[in-house]
Formats: C-alpha cells, structure tokens, sequence
C-alpha cells in the first residue's frame, strides 16, 4: 500500500486489539456473537466504546432513542452546543446512565461551528453473528478520531462518532436508531413506543428510557456536512474481484411481495401428466422466469423467492395452491417498478399478489463518492463502484447528510454467522480510507 | 346401448336407489358422506348391505378381518364347505355378529364346488367423501347377484360379493381388508394388530373380533376363479375421452421419495444473482425436469412433487435447502427404475434422496381384460383400456385369482370429495358389464 501524502495513519494493531475486544463481548465457544439490541451485551459493548471514545478526548452521550454519540471539536473551536437538536436531549453518560458525565447544554454559547463530519455504524449484532458486521464501522470510526485526536490534526469542521441503537432490528424495525434520527420511524414502530407492552417499549424503559421521547432523536437535515460508514460487503463480489475497497453507490430499495398461485389439486394417482394443472410446476415456471429477468438487469439488481409453500403438501395430491414469498432489490426505482410489472404479469388472474414492503432505493452521494475514490487513489488502493445490496444506516443519515460507504471484503461473502470473516489487511486498509475521507470532506 | 344377446338385465332404478339409500348413511348437508372404517356409519352401511345380499338369496358372514363375504351357489350345486380357508374362520352374521344366522361349517360335507367368482369392492369412505368410491362395486356386485339369482340363471361356478374392510385405511393402511385376506399385511400393520393399544386392534375389539385374528382371514391363491370389481374411474380419462368404460390394464406401482436439494443459503441482497446457488431454483428445474421426463411416457406413468419446503424460508435469505416430497406412478416396473436413476442423477452429489415406498405395480389378468372387452362388444359400449392410478382392493385379490377392473366415468375427474358424481346411466352401464363379464367368466 501506498503512504498516503498526508502521512498520517491509523494504528493497526490499536484497531484489531480492540476489534478482537469487542468480538469477545457476548462470545460463545461455536455459537459467534449474539449481542442483541438493548441487551446486557449491547450495553456492555457500549460501555467499552464510550469509555475508548472518551479516552480519546470525545464527548459521550446518548440520544433518546439511545444512540451513543460522541463529539469531538476541533482545536480553537467552541463546544457548538446543541441548536441542531431539534427534540429533548436525553443527556446521559457513556456507560448507560450511571455516569455523572454530563455535556454542556451549550444552547445559550455563541459559538456554533460549522456542520459536524459524522461516521459510524452499529455494535448490536443478530443472533449467532459474527465479529465486523457494525463492529468494524465503529472502531474505525474510534480509530479515526482518536488518530485525529491524539495527533491535534487541524480539521475545520467537528467530528462525530456514532454507534447507532438496534440496527438489525431484533426487537422492532431495523436500522432503528437511525430511522429515528432521521424521523424516519414508522406508523408501527411509534405504536410499539407508545405501546407500553411492546418489547420495543420494554426494551427502552429496561435502559431508564422513555419510549415515548425516542421519536426526539430525530435532527434535521443538514446538521452534518457528511455521513460516512465503513462496513463489511456481506457478500462476494469485492473477494471475487480481488477488489479491497468497494465504494457503495447506493443502497438497493426493496420490494416484497407474498404470492399466491392456483392450479388445480387431483389425485395424483388418478391424474395423466397431460390433465394437470399443477400450481407447483407454474410456479417453478415462475422461479426461473423471475431468475432470469432479474440477472437480466446485472450488478444491482437481484430477486429472490426465499419461501414456498405447496398445498396441500401431500405425496398423493397435485398441488393445487403455492404461496410463496418473492423479493426484489435494485439500485433503481424503475427496474424494481418494471419487476413488479413482470411479476403481475406471471401470476396473471390465477392467482393473486400481496405488496407487503417497498422501500426506495437511496443514492450515496455523488460528491462523497469522488473522495472516495480520490482517498483510494492517494493511498493507491483498488477499488470498484457497487451496490450495497443489505440495508444499512446508511440510508436513513442519506435523508439528513451528503453519505458514502466504504466496504471491505467478507470472506467467501459470509455475514450473519460466526465465520463472518474480512482480513485484519483489509480492516485497516478499510480505516485508512475512511480516514482520508474523513479529512477530506472535514476539510471542505 | 345395444341389449347383450343374453337379454338378462340388471336392474337399474334398484340399482339406483339403493346406492341412494346407501349415500345417506354417513351423509351431512354440506359435508358429503363419512362412512370411517369400523365406524358406526360403516357398521350401518354393512348391515344394510348384508340384509339385501340375505334377501338375494345369498349366505353372509364376516370373516376374522370384518369383510363382509356373501356367497351364492348355483342352483343343484352343495354347499362347498370352507376347505378353502386357512384360518379359523369367525362366524357371524350379517348385522355385525348380532345374528343367529350361522352358516354351516361344511369341513366334513364331500361336494366341493369349481373355485368362485368374486366381485366386490368397499362400503367405508374417507372424510367427506362422495357416494360412489366403493359402494358402487358393491352395490353393484349385489345388483348382478341379486339378477342372476331371482332369475334363477344358470351359472356353473358359485359367486362371492365382498365387502372389503378399511379400504381407505383411515385407520392403518389403505386396503388393509383385501390385503388381510392375501396374506399381504406387512409387518407394521401385524404389529398394530398385536399393539393392544393401537387404534386399529381397538376398532377390532369394539367390534367384538379379536385383532390377532385378523391374519386368519387370509384365503389361499387359487380359491377364486376370478376377481372382478368395478369402481369410477376418480380421474377425468374416461369423461375427456367421451368414453363410457375403462378396462384396468393394471394398478400402477408408487414409489416415494424424500429429496433434499443443497444450495447455498445467502444474504438476499448482498449476494449477486451471478454468485447464487440457490437450492430453490435448483429445485425450480428438478420440479420441470421430473415432470416432462414422467410426461414422455404417457398415459400410465405420472410424477408428482405433493410438497416443498425451502429453508430457512424467509424474505431475505436466499434458500440454502430445499426438501421435497416425490412420488411417481406407472404400470411398469422398469419405468419406475428408469425414473429412479433419473431422479438420483438429478440430486446428484449436492442432495440425497431417501426412499419411502416402493408398490410393485400389479397387472390386471389379461383374460379377464379379453372378457370385460367382449362383454363390451356384446352390449354395444364403447370401452378403452387405461391405468388406474390410485389403489383398489383388487390390487390385493390379484396375487389371490385372476383379476379385472371395471372403470365408470367420474364427473370432472373428483373424487373423495363430496362433489364425486357418476351420472346414472354410467352406473347402469357399469353394472350391466361386471353382469355380462361375471357371466363369461363364472361359465368358463
């Protein structure tokens, strides 16, 4: 690798001892990593970070919907306060309250610095996980602050480092704490907060929380000059490209559909081959066809049948109702448009279908996407545009900042399980660019 | 229909309105007819049947199984005595043991009649099931007795009319009073018989017969001349083809397969439709493979895929297994090898395949198939041979005595519904050729 021309650089071995930290954290011998959102786990990991992000000079508090957000200001610079908070801030110590910490209401200061350079990404993990996914974006984030920190590396804009709350979505919605953030919360995810049985509810008040003051978390668009977040690819393609640094276009909307389509049932016994009207052999017809429209369209693009169902599910009966759940992903909205249309199509009036999600897709920023590259190029790092195919919190904070992720190769595309797996080169590798990101767009 | 130049006649408006009658038994607005094996309604339908076979003339017990067996000898001819029988044989009456019509035990009597014809079929029915699966051939079977004997009709060899017990098998397996009397329990039924706890050796008990007697019905190869039974077709052959009667070539074999198909399971939207090994597509194309492979036999051989299940079933993963359920049908042992071998290479190495069942398919004699066609010559009818694609009770008696079956058309293919229909004139149709076949063949 390339030094880069400004020649500072992240301490590897500081980012991999502490990643190998935090891995330990809800751990089991054969079982990877269950740190689940607001768990004792998930506190305790918190806890850790906030006390490295202190250490590092950082403000910590957490927000109401339990974000942890740690400040850091620039040499000269005054504590802005807090006129970019548009809710009640729930100021809370690093390590879940019990601190006496407490930051600067700030409101009445007059200084007020220019828009905040967020990065970070999530530290809850779903059951049975593995040690990067959300992880590596907050402890390259730490990394970044604190070698900016530690060096009095002159940037003009302040920094944030944010471990955002429950974004896999174990209890409630996924990408939870930044959905609320950026006032993205759902009709049902504001019924389970104001449901006080809800596990969502429970969940906060086990934290000393009030549910109902989440939906406060929200800021407003443009309170941040950037939000950058370093992740894990979760897939192969980057491993497969022998590529190190993929460099997110956008992150693929969503469509999800439950569909039924009818044959007619028989006794299979009694019913030739040219008789049938077998709703399993239609929809295996219906699986490929989707298949194939959907590689029609290339990277970006994807659809998946992930269940069926054939009824009545019996060796002697022909099938004579499948229902099945199918699922389309792309970068663009016309092409998930143009899906659905296919979709319709096929199932035609034997049939029915349900549209049980659809969830735009959302761009990274153009602008963000060029320091990228230029950091890669200064560094003279590989590196390739792509889609994030997962969903990320990413694409709430596109809604309030200029966004771009960074993503690092998964071993043999795994993620979600223990063996998740990027290697330590490709994790540092992975903080160096967003470092030079960082102090690019700081900079700006 | 052309008179047969014999001019005996059955008798269709009895015919009718007894299998009107019989359709009551067990009949409920709206849910079609539950006439369960060893159940009261079963108990009724046998006692009804066994008073109008009293009123023919014939002489009717059960034997050790619960079939319901009257006999008719023809005229000057001694009653034969029971040499024929292995067992003890369990002596009742027509009304479930109830009567004091024994019939005489005839081991010591010299006369021994030519071996019998026997036509039957079975009087229980699944849940909600139709009024002619079964009781058709019965009531048939006792309209062509109840002819031949009113008219006094010379006949040399002596009749049986055969109520088989649990036909459906709604309790233990299906067919399991014909394969009783064939020696043909397999070693799971024998051992529901010895399991006094079982479901099946407590309907025996409650209906005063001891289970371990069950095996004692068997009757040794050879003691019929002939099987004949007629039954709708439960299949839309005949009614497509605008054909009035079906000469059964054979009862196909079954085989039955579990299959797992591996692929690999992934992130939904991480994963590239050029990097997928999605079991479910996998299985899209086994599912078309296997269907138009069992297609290019024709009529007689079939291959169903009754359930699917793709693992772990959700939106957002793709299906990493998928198991399923095949079956396939032919008339011929080697296509069911062939499809076998075909299906093996389809799973291939990524996949297992687990046996089930294997039914031999059993061939219907070919002389009685030569008669049922001549019968149908001589009334005028139009006949075509074809499969049948579910089981009978003659694919027991036929390891017992050369056997044939008679098809009627089924209204739009249905059966084991409460929708099952057989118009009348088919019915008649259908009895007037087992009387002409019984004839040809109870003479030879």
């Amino acid at each position: 690798m390339m030094l880069s021309n400004m020649s500072l650089r992240v301490n590897a071995e500081r980012l991999k001892s502490r990643l190998e930290t935090l891995a330990r954290i809800g751990y089991q011998e054969g079982e990877g990593i269950t740190r689940l959102a607001y768990g004792p786990e998930d506190v305790k990991a918190r806890a850790y970070v906030g006390d490295l992000l202190r250490e590092a000079g950082l403000t910590v508090r957490y927000d109401p919907a339990w974000n942890l957000i740690a400040r850091w200001e620039p040499a000269g610079q005054v504590e802005p306060g807090d006129r970019d908070q548009p809710g009640g801030q729930n100021e809370r110590g690093d390590d879940n309250g019990r601190s006496s910490e407490l930051r600067s209401s700030g409101s009445g200061l007059s200084g007020r610095s220019l828009p905040v350079v967020v990065m970070g990404s999530h530290l809850d993990t779903v059951p049975h996980g593995g040690p990067f996914d959300g992880a590596l974006g907050v402890m390259a984030a730490v990394e970044v602050a604190q070698t900016l920190s530690e060096n009095g590396w002159p940037i003009k804009r302040p920094l944030e480092v944010i471990a955002f709350a429950n974004e896999e979505g174990t209890i409630g919605g996924g990408t939870f704490g930044s959905q609320a953030m950026a006032g993205l919360l759902g009709p049902e995810e504001l019924i389970w907060l104001e449901d006080e049985g809800s596990a969502l509810a429970r969940a906060y008040r086990s934290l000393g929380l009030n549910p109902k003051q989440v939906p406060s978390a929200r800021r407003p668009a443009g309170f941040a000059a950037a939000y950058l977040e370093l992740h894990i690819e979760q897939g192969a393609v980057l491993e497969r490209a022998g590529v190190p640094i993929g460099i997110v276009q956008g992150i693929v909307g969503i469509n999800r559909y439950k569909i039924t389509l009818w044959g007619r049932a028989g006794h299979a016994g009694a019913t030739p081959m040219t008789e049938r009207d077998d709703a399993l052999v239609r929809a295996a017809r219906f699986i490929l066809e989707i298949n194939e429209r959907a590689s029609s369209y290339g990277l970006g693009t994807v659809a998946t049948i992930g269940r069926l169902e054939a009824s009545p599910g019996v060796f002697n009966v022909i099938p004579g109702r499948v229902e099945l759940y199918a699922e389309t992903r792309s970068l663009k909205e016309e092409i998930l448009e143009e899906l659905e249309s296919f979709l319709k199509k096929e199932v035609g009036s034997a049939g029915s279908l349900e549209v049980v999600l659809k969830k735009p897709p959302v761009a990274m920023d153009q602008s963000i996407m060029e320091h990228i590259a230029t950091a890669c190029n200064a560094l003279g790092v590989g590196y390739q545009f792509m889609p994030s195919g997962a969903g990320h919190d990413a694409m709430n904070m596109a809604f309030l900042a200029p966004t771009g992720m960074i993503f690092v190769p998964s071993r043999d595309g795994r993620s979600h399980v223990p063996e998740e797996w990027t290697d330590w080169e490709y994790v540092t590798l992975g903080a160096q660019v967003l470092l030079e990101t960082c102090l690019r767009v700081a900079d700006r």
